[in-house]
Parts: C-alpha cells; structure tokens; sequence
C-alpha cells in the first residue's frame, strides 16, 4: 500500500498505521490521525463528506476525547482506518485534488499541540515482565525467591491513579513526601531523592461490559482499542516506605505520562508473535489461543538538561509473560466492569540485558551502579530538568507502525 | 428550627441535614434533597423561581449527577442549603401554600428510586482505623507487631475501582476468583467461600486542584464537599493469594455499595469531636488544628435469605485514627490532583469491643468463632442471598442528621 503523501521510511505514522487522537485546533478540540508529517483533521474530512457513507455526527469528531469516537464500536472505527487508508492511498485522487480542504485539513505535525486522548475513567497498572518481577525481587525481597508465589499463578495488577494521567509534553514536578532510611528511626519529609520512569505500554478499553460479566481470553481484542506508550513516574524512596501492606499510592499518583496517538490493535496485528512458555500450565480461564504477544520496540532516552541525549534501555513489547487478552480475562474474571477510555498498562518491561531494564532502579541496581552517559553526565536516578523519552515502533517487512513517543521534563520539587 | 413538614424524632432527613441526592423521575434524573418522608425535586424548586436569587441553570438539576452542581462550590451549594431549610421551616409559606407545586415536587420517598449520586472520578480508599487495622495484623501478620512500622506515620491508602460503585439496592454478584490453601501448591479456581462487607464512610471532593498543588489540613475542609455510606465488598480468601506485594485487587473491584444521599460536611459539624491521640508526633504535613473526628453512629444489619435481620456490628466514626483533613492533606502532598467527585473511603471502622468490629472477618476472627443470629441462623461470612444494611446518622442534643441506609443483596456467582 503507497500513498500520495511522502512518507519518510523511519516514520512511525506510515500509511499502515492510521493512529487516532485529539488534538487543539483554533476551534476547539478535533479528532485527528497522523500520517507521515501531517495531522489530519477528521472534522474536516467528514464535514468534506469523505466518510459520508459512515453517517458519523461531527460532534464525535470535536470533542475533547476519543471516548465517543471508539464507543462507535469497531465496525465503525475499523471502516474510517480502512477509509482513511484508501483516501491516502496512491491514486485515489478525493483528497489529494481537493487542494482547499488539503491545506485547511493537513497540518504539519511538528506545529501541532496534542491532547490526552480518551477520558480515562479507570486505570489499572499491571506487573507483568518476568524480568521486571525478577530484577525488583531480588533487590527488595529475596534473591534465591525474586519472583513471589502468585506470579507465575495470574498477571498481578493493582489500580492506580486517573486524574494525574498527562500528555506528552507536560513537565511534572518532583514528588514530595515520607521517606525512612533503614538507619533512622522515624520518617522525614520532602522531596524524593530517588525519581524513577518505568517503560510501559498500555493498552485503552473500547467496548464496555456490565458488572457482574466477564471477558474471555478469546474475546478479549474484541474489547480492547488501542494502544499508547505509558510512563509510570515512581519515587522509588517514598514506594519502600508506604507500600506495605495495601501497595503503590504516593509513590505513583503525582504523574504519569501517555504518548498522544492512539494505535489501533489492528494496525498491531501484523507484529503479533508467540507468547511467553507458561510453566506452571495456567487455570483455564487464562488459556489463549494463538500468537498474542506483539513485537513491539522501545527505547528509553534521557536529557540531561546540559548535554545531548543518551539511550539509556531498548526492550520490547514481546518481553512481557503475560498478554493484554489474559490480562484483561483476568482483570474481569470476577465481574468487575470495564468502560470505554480506561486504561491498562503493562507494568515495567525490562528486557533479560541489563541495557533492556525499563526503570532507572534496574539500570543503577538499586543505587549501587552509575551511569555515565553523553557529555561527561552520571546518573543514577532522575535528576531535576531531566527530560526522558519513550519511543516505541514495530517494523517487519519493510512496514512500520509506531506510536511516536511520550517526552517528560522533571520540575524541581514545588 | 421547626418546620412545617412532619417529620418523626428518628428520622435521618430533619431540617438541619437538607443532603442531595439525584432520583430518577419520568423526565430522566433530577437533584433533590430528602427531608422526613419526601424527596423534594430541585429542579421544579428551581424552576418555580424559589431558588431564584442564585440563578443556576436548570440544566444543572436535570443532571445525571451531583457534579455540575457541586462544582458551583460552597458559597453556592450552602446558599441553596440554607435556603431551602429557610423553605422548609415553621412560618414559611412560599412552598407550603403553593399546593401545585409542593404535590409535584414533594414525593413520598419509599416511591423514589435513587441513583448513584456523583460521577467519580477516581476512587480511593484509606486504612485508617486503629482497631480494624490491629486486627487484621494480629490474624494475618504478627499479633506482637499487629500495626506496620508505617501505619502511625501515614494514613494507609490505596487506590479502587470507580467503576464497579453502586448505589444501594444493586444487587451483586459473589466473586469468582483464584484462591490458595495453605494446605495447596497450586491455586483453584471458583466462587469465593469468604464473601465479606466492610464498613466504612467515604468522602466526596467537591473543589478540584491542578497537578503538583497540595491541600494543607487547614483547607481541606474547603475541598469535601459531603459523606455516604460506604460498603466496600471483599473476598478475603481471593485477597490473601493476590495481595502480596501490591495490595488488593480482585478481591475488591467486583462492586461497592454507596448510599444514595451526600450529607454536606456543614449538616455533620455540630457532631464534630476530638481527634484520636496520635503517639507518635506526626510530620508537621500532617498537624491539624480543632475538632475534627465526627461522631457518628454505625450500624451493621445482616437479613439471611429465610430470617429477620440481626443487628451484627455497632460502631462509629469516631474510632477512626486519621481525620478526613490528614487523609487529604497526605493524599495530595505529593501534587497529586483531585477532581470534583472523586471518593475517598475511611476504610474499615472498628471500634475497641467485639460488637464494633465492622467487617465479618473481624467478627468471625477469621472465620474461627461463628455469628448466631436471630432465628438460629448461624454466619461466619456472607452466604449467597443475604442482604447486608448499614446505617449511619449523628444525634446531638435532640438534633439527628442522618445518612439512610446502604442495602445490598448478595446474588449467586454468575
């Protein structure tokens, strides 16, 4: 598939792609997708009637999020990609020879700003890299028993925080808060001294269930609409002392960032690849068919603010033990609902090289090792006006599907 | 304050509560308030001009929820409180002589059904009464070190589900759910054999701050807009396999029941009381200033399917070790943001005697001792078909401003 548009061949927005998101026009918010250097206002597009014969009320395509878009259901949402796709496509002439709309409804991305994309009503955080679970068990709990009983068992997740989910883009300040040495007595206050990412991605509802049913493995993808890059920010010092017993709170809930364009999981399929070996065998319930890991590749950079950018970890998606269809049987296995625009992230997804580890306390172990990166620059957690990075493409046979990244600035504590 | 309605000694809904709530009316949703054996309909107040001077848009009242009308913030929502105790009092004409009116408007309220109260955004729920937490220590840690090192330093949180709340009288559905004996290497799969309740109150935000702002506990008043009954339902055997290292999950998300009338922070302060002793000093973060424990009553009904309702559990809010003020100012130093409607429960509230404790697990110690209940019913946990009811109210020198009740049903695993 080629389009009349020059698309260069690292972009990630190629014309199999076809991303959704929500960006901030003059009038308001507008739905949009990304191709090559262009946003694409669908506003625009379906007020041309270009996606006539969907009959899709514009309203879907100025609000503020992608929730009523998606609720549309996949039928829909697949045909406007299909649609989107043949009006790119080489030859066909609809858009490209309609030079007025061309200019009103092609922006280029880089003089673009993007909104968060869905209203997330509920956020859930998964714990599902092997090597993550691992790393983390040996340096906070037992080496000779990294991974806890129930791992292998279920895909272990916990709810976090909506309300401080932000776009790429937006500065976040460091956390303040409790901290307890192991050689005092009693906890002091202010801000965290250990300031951490975790790479993730995260997968975003697009068709609800009531209370009470449940999702099947097998029918999970049919739930599931896209998904983005998610920056888990954690204060690894505030995270040991409140964790215990009832988990992540204020280690977590002061920010966390999403990259802008949605992929849908069907742009995704031609990356899908063989899941983990699961030993011990898995209840029923979480048994899957087919290859349902995607290869996903992620890389994690890091500005210091006085020198270039350093590569700090390449992982990938493929690392994860358990998939997004058994992560969400499980998450509704007992009835809980789920809504469209919540959102499910993966949990850090460290790589088995020590350059694949998804978070700076995997990278430093702990605090023991330094990093030395470009410019002459150490590191051993985040440091205040650090910018990181978070990129995340899939490439086979010469077709590439990305998601863009997610880019956060550290602000000194307020 | 007398008014012109009859309203019986014991009843929740007297001229000095005035709480809101939304019904469901022919129309769609309405807000109103509840005062003796009526719902009164605000929109038709509203339109009827007696709430004139404050001019809300209509559309306000017709909202599916509170939010629109909370978010007009406390100057406004008092004014309408006062205002319409003003209407309702002894010697005011302006309602009680407009017969149309007050027989559209004022419906008896066993014939209303109520509707989940608010859209909440993000749910949170606290750890933070002394007793239960010693309790849950001494069964599943170390009774000589029930409490964690943390847990007088911090008020414990985590965050729920926000989309699996209901409204009293929802029924739901026992939990299915991995569980492991300790007696078993692997863990099996099927309804939860230790279905409980627990009883909390739980708090609605009512004024919004933005990322990285923090709401010290002298403000925090400013923020809560009111209470509910909160039933925070929990499989106590799907919890002990999930729960280790980042706290509870499945055995939570399945549903909470609320009560449907918000009773604002200004009916509950003449019940205010003193704090609870806190030893050690806590951070200065964490210092408040006056009375800020709220005595009210809790009670705890158990109806099997086949006997009257037993009283099971007397206890009252003012067992609780962190006030409302710290769990704010905690939940927000780190810059996390709250948004109008958000909940954030007390988490279970124990008080110092067996019949106080407000779970089953504490009532049955984990199962050892059993219930004997009215009509030689005997309980350890929640059977399928009982009907749990919580009931709360303040009472003070001949005032009472109470919350109703919170009743669910507990169906056969689907």
């Amino acid at each position: 598939m080629k389009s009349w548009i020059e698309i260069p061949a690292n972009s990630d927005f190629s014309i199999h792609n076809i991303p959704f998101g929500v960006y901030k026009s003059a009038h308001g918010p507008r739905v949009a997708t990304a191709i090559g250097g262009y946003v694409v206002d669908l506003f625009q597009i379906n007020a041309a009637g270009l996606l006539g014969h969907f009959n899709i009320p514009s309203e879907v395509f100025k609000s503020a999020y992608l929730n009523d878009f998606i609720s549309l259901g996949k039928v829909m949402t697949n045909g406007v990609r299909n649609r989107l796709q043949e009006l790119f496509s080489e030859g066909n002439t609809e858009l490209k020879e309609n030079e007025a709309l061309r200019n009103a409804a092609m922006l280029p991305i880089n003089g673009v700003e993007m909104m968060l994309p869905v209203h997330i009503g509920d956020y859930t955080d998964f714990y599902s890299s092997e090597d993550h679970a691992t790393n983390v068990g040996k340096m906070f709990r037992d080496p000779a028993n990294a991974l806890l009983p129930n791992w292998k068992h279920l895909p272990v997740g916990y709810h976090g925080r909506s309300s401080s989910i932000v776009i790429s883009g937006t500065p976040i300040h460091r956390p303040k808060g409790q901290t307890k040495l192991d050689t005092e007595e009693v906890p002091t206050f202010g801000p965290s001294k250990r300031l951490d990412f975790e790479l993730e991605m995260a997968f975003i509802i697009g068709k609800e269930t009531q209370l009470g049913d449940s999702i099947t493995t097998a029918h999970a993808d049919d739930h599931i609409f896209g998904m983005v890059i998610f920056n888990d920010w954690s204060a690894r010092d505030i995270q040991k002392w409140e964790y215990v017993p009832l988990g992540p709170f204020l280690a977590k809930n002061f920010g966390s960032s999403i990259s802008p364009w949605v992929v849908t999981l069907e742009a995704l399929e031609p990356f899908r690849t063989k899941g983990a070996e699961q030993d011990p065998k898995v209840l029923p319930y979480l048994e899957y068919q087919g290859e349902k890991n995607i290869d996903i590749n992620l890389e994690v950079l890091l500005t210091p603010p006085s020198a270039e950018e350093s590569t700090i970890s390449r992982s990938n998606y493929k690392y994860m033990y358990w998939t997004m269809e058994q992560q969400l049987a499980h998450h509704t296995v007992n009835g809980c609902n789920v809504r469209v625009g919540d959102m499910m992230a993966s949990g850090t997804i460290s790589g088995p090289e020590e350059t694949s580890f998804g978070s700076m306390l995997e990278l430093s172990w702990g605090g023991k090792n330094t990093l030395h990166l470009n410019g002459g620059v150490e590191r051993k957690f985040i440091e205040d006006n650090d910018t990181v990075t978070m990129r995340a493409y899939s490439e086979k046979n010469g077709i590439r599907v990305g998601f863009g990244e997610v880019v956060t600035t550290i602000l000194p504590a307020k």
